[in-house]
Formats: structure tokens, sequence, C-alpha cells
């Protein structure tokens, strides 16, 4: 059993330092370039989906369901049965649905873009007034936080628990502070923790009572089909959000996103949002000004790619078999490693794309600064936070789904001796 | 030789009136059902370019030019080959060139959006201002004119001529009205006229004196390599406005757009941007949070299918190949059904998607509405115009890329013929 670092003393301590620090010396003599920065697919997963442009050519039909040429302008909505695809990731209804161009992300600032200038359902636009706040479950995506700080957005902090945010604090927020607009949501294998909400925190969302007429839940549910491992017992499932707040006399408080960026390949796939018939046709007012539509035929290659979200899924545990021995790998290194000696927890999620380290308070920063400099790139501290500010700059984000499960061993062997020297150093003073 | 219908009698015209709505019956037993509203690509267009679908495949090279795995996250500028492709479109510097999604149009909208939210290269957002305004070349292109009313920017009509805006009135107001920030302009084989600008009127833009500090030209290259002919000669070209704005001390002054939406397939192909250094990093502020990166694989597609710019002109020889008819059908029965009547004119562009046509002033509606309650769907009378408000209510967009030729010409007979109709009717009183 190992020994708490707190319950070291001095001397022990400035020995293991030295240890820690010649082995430190050894792997920077190394010259390791690895990057565990961002959630990219690795060649491996993409080299096994290349069939993926094989399904259309020139033999193809191109006629989508309703009839339309996918080779030509229109259906801004997206073809039907990309909308039942993307529908089905979402665990939502199709009539829900609109499919947009290759990011997620893009349609998210876009609604917020549009909230801005225009206004939800003929609401203040948030241009006109002068404080617009959304709630941030810390921590969280950094792209969803570079959107508000883009439009000037003051965010919130509220604490995550693993069942979710904590709901006590965003139902207050929400029902007294009509100032406050929205809140970002990773509902499934969170981002960085690969969290799942519980279907209590899921209903609570549902019945919010907010003080902002517009204000709206940014349900991103990046992460809907990634799951781990191919027993359904340990696949997190939330309920349809969608429903839920219609159920709750809630029908519009909620945005909805997706992509298959994760799915089929990264920057080439489709996404969608889907949301109640009033925010979507609101949508559609700016959406025809700014697009004649998106590209139906990757929508249609989709489509013929998967057959259906059954086959969908099936792909997904080519996925997960690749991503699995990463994160296992990943686990084992943090756990051999740094169990019991107080100076570190993680997660060890069903799905998704990270894992969340927390490490001794003050020192995150730190130990980025030293993996980077031995050659390991990992998302810079604080990232997992509004403005870049992690108030105990203890987060940091791993991302094993690139490298190799060979170069991920390695890496993690970096990151927990960093782990270990920056705590030891935090210690000594 | 035709009698002008201003110099009938009214006998004469009574009698005419009588034999239009004779055959205007019978056409309209005819249960025709044509559309010619919009400048879509033709079925025939399309399959002539199937093989496009054929360049990628699984067994395909992915990595671009710099190295980037064009399946994975990244390149948000896009990949260097496409922008060199795009670039050439514009005949403009590569460097120049940020290679966007699936339409010019979403570049646009969103230009003026970030416009309205950020400002641009440090100047008051358009949102915070009283007035913005726009200048409008009409007639001129709807969706143009659909943007500015969606942000409230009010539109000032600027005569077109053969040679471009009337520069006088375009100089004058830039100049002397701080709250101009923009124009719009098709400068190559506009739309509808398919007036192509002259190089005096080019550099007379570049050397515009706004008194706005962030006046910019929204310089809509559309119809770059858009001719209808082989012939060099019947080739339109314009300068460079990105290198003449920079030689005028002006290198902030435009932004120019374009796409392949009308050369390889509509919504499927890819979008760029041109402009100064200052302006493409201002945007890329904003592109960053909006974006990872576009869609890299059909990037790609486009460049393994052109080659280069040659290739590309080559290709858009076919579709010339497919549109001059359908230009030449169009021009054969306005000619010799309308000339020397007085009672309308059009243009008899060389390149393009658009045939603008004059009808007698207080006509153009009557004429769409009599084409339409006869099968035959032209563009809104009005729609060239800001706020769907042509004054002299006279011009309509034919759009004969879509049609058949035979369906064409069928269409152009009624089309004649109501015109003629409506002259009778109106000068009948």
């Amino acid at each position: 059993m190992a020994t708490p670092y707190a319950e070291l003393s001095k001397e022990e301590l400035e020995k293991l330092k030295e240890e820690l620090e010649a082995k430190y010396l050894d792997v920077k003599g190394k010259g390791l370039s690895l990057n565990m920065a961002r959630g990219k697919p690795s060649p491996a997963q993409l080299d096994m989906e290349m069939d993926f442009l094989d399904v259309l050519d020139s033999k193809s039909e191109i006629i989508a369901s309703d009839g339309a040429d996918v080779r030509n302008y229109g259906d801004m909505d997206g073809i039907p049965e990309a909308k039942k695809l993307m529908a089905d990731i979402m665990e939502t209804l199709t009539s829900n649905v609109i499919v947009c161009g290759n990011a997620s992300l893009n349609i998210m600032y876009d609604t917020v873009s549009r909230a801005y200038t225009h206004g939800l359902l003929g609401n203040t636009p948030w241009c006109r007034l002068d404080k617009v706040k959304f709630l941030c479950p810390v921590p969280g995506y950094d792209r969803h936080f570079a959107i508000c700080e883009h439009f000037g957005i003051e965010m919130v902090n509220v604490p995550m628990t693993p069942k979710g945010p904590d709901m006590d604090i965003v139902e207050k927020l929400v029902s007294e502070d009509e100032s406050v607009k929205g809140i970002w949501c990773v509902p499934k294998y969170s981002n960085p923790q690969g969290y799942t909400y519980s279907s209590d925190i899921v209903r609570r969302f549902a019945h919010l009572k907010p003080a902002a007429k517009d204000f709206r839940i940014f349900w991103d549910n990046a992460y809907a089909v990634h799951h781990l491992y191919d027993e359904v017992s340990r696949q997190d499932r939330i309920p349809d959000i969608i429903s839920e707040c219609k159920n709750a006399g809630n029908p519009d408080m909620v945005f909805e996103f997706c992509s298959t960026s994760k799915i089929s390949f990264a920057g080439s796939g489709i996404s969608a949002i889907a949301s109640s018939q009033a925010n979507l046709d609101d949508m559609r007012r700016s959406m025809t000004i700014q697009t004649i539509g998106h590209d139906k035929i990757n929508q249609l290659r989709h489509v013929k790619y998967f057959g259906n979200i059954d086959g969908l899924k099936e792909h997904m545990k080519k996925h997960a078999a690749l991503l699995r021995p990463k994160f296992e790998a990943c686990e084992r290194v943090l756990s051999s490693e740094l169990n019991g000696l107080g100076i570190a927890e993680w997660t060890n999620p069903n799905g998704g794309y990270f894992i969340s380290l927390d490490v001794m308070e003050g020192c995150a920063k730190s130990v980025v600064a030293k993996c980077k400099e031995a050659g390991v790139t990992l998302t810079g501290a604080g990232a997992t936070f509004p403005y870049k500010k992690d108030p105990s700059d203890s987060n940091i984000r791993i991302a094993p789904s690139y490298p190799s499960p060979e170069d991920l061993a390695v890496a993690t062997d970096l990151l927990v001796l960093c782990v270990k020297l920056a705590a030891v150093e935090k210690l000594l003073g």
C-alpha cells in the first residue's frame, strides 16, 4: 500500500524529489513528441472506415426519399433519411431535427449569434441587453466557453457532480436571475469527465422555471453513441430532453446538438440541431437568409454508409474496440502509479473521448508545463474552465483518442511522473 | 418590321388583345408546369459530372500537400491546394484566400453578421450604430438584399449600367455618408443582367474614398469562370479587385467571394473568401470560435477532380455547351417576338446564369402572374430590388439554366405572349 504524500517527512519528500527529477531528466532525454491535447480520432480509426468513401460513386442513385436531387440546391432542413438518422442518434423525433453542415460547433455558434443579433422567439436580441449570463458546469468544454467569451456573455461556474451539474444551484440561479439566458450541458459522457447526467437530473432540467423567457439549455449531445463497452450494462443512457421539456410544459427551453464528427470522418461529418417546432421555425427564418441548404450528397453518403441507427451502432463498436484499450491503458497507469498517494483523482468513464484528472491544488499548470517540456502536449491547464481560469488550478483533461496505445502508455507514464513531481514540489513549499 | 405598340390605334390594340387572349387561353389549356425561378443547374449538367463522385475512394491518398490528414480535424483556412484553386478562380493570390463550407452565401451572411456583432478591424459593431446603409446596384441579387434586410441595414438603390454601377453616385454616397458601410457587387456576368464591370469602373471602386473606415465592397465573384462562349473574345474579364484596392491604398476595403456551387454540384461545392491579411486575420478571430475547420475531404475531392484551374476551365466549357443553346433559344424567341414593339428590352450576356428582361413600366407583376397562371414560374417580380420593390415594376429575371432547351422554348413563348398581353392591357388603360 502506497503512503500518502501528505504523510511523508520533509526528508522523505526531498529524497523522493531527487528520484523523480532523475526519472524526469531521463524521459526528457528521449525526445518525445506526443499530443494528447484534443479529442481527435486516431489514424487507425480513420483508416478502418475508409470504405466510407466508396458508398457513393458515379453509378449511385442520387434521389432522396422526398424526391430531391441531392446534387442540386434546396432541402434546407436536410434530406428526410438524414434527419431520421440524426434523430435516432439523439433518440428524439425526426420532426424535431434540422440537419446542418459539417460541425455542431458551427450550429452552436450560429444559435448564440442568432440570439445575439435577432433574439429568440421575439424576445429582445441579446446585443440590446446590458448583461447576458450563461451557467457553465465546470470543468467543461473549452469551445463552449469560447463562444460565450466571444459574445461578451458572462459565465458563471456551476460545480459538476458524477450525476450532473449541482441542480440546487442551477435551479436557484435560473429562476432568480433574468439575465441568465443559457447553460452549457454535455449530458452524456461529459467533456472532460465522461460523466452522464442521471434521469433525475435530466428531469430537473426539464422542470426548470426560468426567470428569462428566452432561457435555453444548450444540450450538446456530442457523445450520444460513443460507448466504450459493448455490454449494455456499461452503456450510459439519458432520457430524451426534448420530450421531457415538452412534458414539463417547457417545450421551447432546449436546443440539442449532435454530429457525426467522431462517428464518420472528423471535419467531414454532418451535424444536426433538435428543438421544438417554434424554435426550429424561428431558426429557419435566419437560416433561409444564410444558406440555400447544406451538403446533401454528404448527408446521403452517411445514410448509405450506416444504413440506419443499428448499423451506426455496430460501426461505433469498432471505434470502441480501438478506444477502449487506450482508456484502459491510461487508467492502468494512473491507478498503479497514483492510487493511495492522495495527490490525484481521476474519472473512469464508460464512453466519450476524455478522462478528467484532478491533481493537487495549484499543480495543474505545473504538470502541463512539465509534460510539455518533456515532449507531451496536454490540453492547457485551465482550458476546462470559463476564461481559462481554474480557481484551484487542479484540473487536467486527458484526451487518449489520438495516440497509439504504445505512445499513450509512454505519455501517461510521463504524466504521472509530472503529477508526483509537482505534488512533491508543492508539499516542500 | 413590327409596329411599335405605342403607335397602334385603340381598335388595333383591342383586336390584338383578343388575339393574344385567345393564344393565352390556348397555352393555359396545355397544363404546363415549368420553373425558371432560380439559377439551378439542370439535371443534364449534373449527370455529365457524376464522375466527380469517383475521384476519391477507399484507396485514395488522403494527405494534403501540407501534410494534413484531410479526414481529421484542423486546417481552418483550407488545404493549400484548395486555396490555390479558389485563388485561381478569383485570379488573386493564394495567401489572400480562406476556403470555407459549401456556400459563399453562408460566408457573406457570416461576414455581415460578424461586422454586426463584433465590428470590422476594431471599428464599432454595426449593432451599436443607429444607422447602417448598403448601396445596392439595381436590379441585383435578391439574396444579397435579404441579408441586409435581415440585419436591419438600410438599402439604397444605385442604377446599373452595362459597364457597372453608376460610379458618380457610388463615389458621392460612399464619400459623404459615414453610415454607408457596404455595397453589393456581382462584378462579372452580374445577376440578373449578365453585365461585366469595365476595368475603369473596377478601378474607380478601388479608389473610393469612404467616409466610413469600415466601409467594405462585397464583391460576389459568383460567375468568374462561367463563360457561355469558348472564344476568348467573348469571355469577359475583370481586374483583380484585391490588388487594385491594395495599389490604390485601400487594402482592407474589399471582401471577395466565390464558390464551386455552379462548377461542381450545387449545394456540395466549396466556397472561399479573399481579402487582405488584416481582414482575414480579423475574420479568423471569429472563425476559430465558430469552427474547427471545413470539409477538407470535399476540398481534396475538388482539387483531384479538376487538377488545376485549366482543368476547371475545360470543365466549364462542357457547362457552356449545355447552357449556351438555352440562352440562345431565349434570345431567339425574345428577338423574333418582341423586337421593334417598344414594349421590352433585355440583355444578351456572354456568361453567368441569367437574362434581365425589362417590360413596359408597371407590367412586370402582371407578366409574372400571367405566366404563373399558365404554369410557368418565374422569379417574383420585384425580387431583383431591395425590399422586393421595383419602383417601375418592369424588371423580370429570366433563369434559363434548369429547363431543357425544349421546355425553355415553350416557357419563353409563353413569356413573350404575356409581355405583349400586359403591354396591350396597359396601353388600353
